[in-house]
């Protein structure tokens, strides 16, 4: 299920959570989500929600645009 | 589930398809998913995947951040 549009979400994700100083952890508090989550988003192996994206993105104060700028 | 999210892309999802002179299942024709499934998207029932997303801004030649443009 690795897709491009899913590798590249979740790399922002983690790009944005690094630069922040955000463990998954602390990210997956932030967004009311399981950490473990967090790990399978950064890694692609979900196909992720719109809410949860939203979530996310909300956690980051960023928009959901952030999190899709190749798409 | 009618969370503002949802319904601002399903509403974007109807604009477009109409503003191209598509009908629902001409449009599910095109982005290989159930006609019932673009009504639910477009009445914000579902919480679409990022893959589905990817799949409808495709079939309406656009890039998903267009059908995201207030997040």
């Amino acid at each position: 299920m690795k897709q491009p549009i899913l590798i590249q979400f979740g790399e922002a994700v983690r790009t944005l959570r690094k630069a922040q100083g955000l463990s998954q952890e602390q990210l997956s508090f932030k967004a009311n989500l399981h950490r473990t989550y967090i790990g399978m988003i950064e890694r692609a192996e979900k196909n992720i929600t719109l809410i949860n994206m939203e979530k996310i993105a909300n956690a980051l104060n960023v928009g959901i645009i952030e999190l899709l700028k190749k798409y």
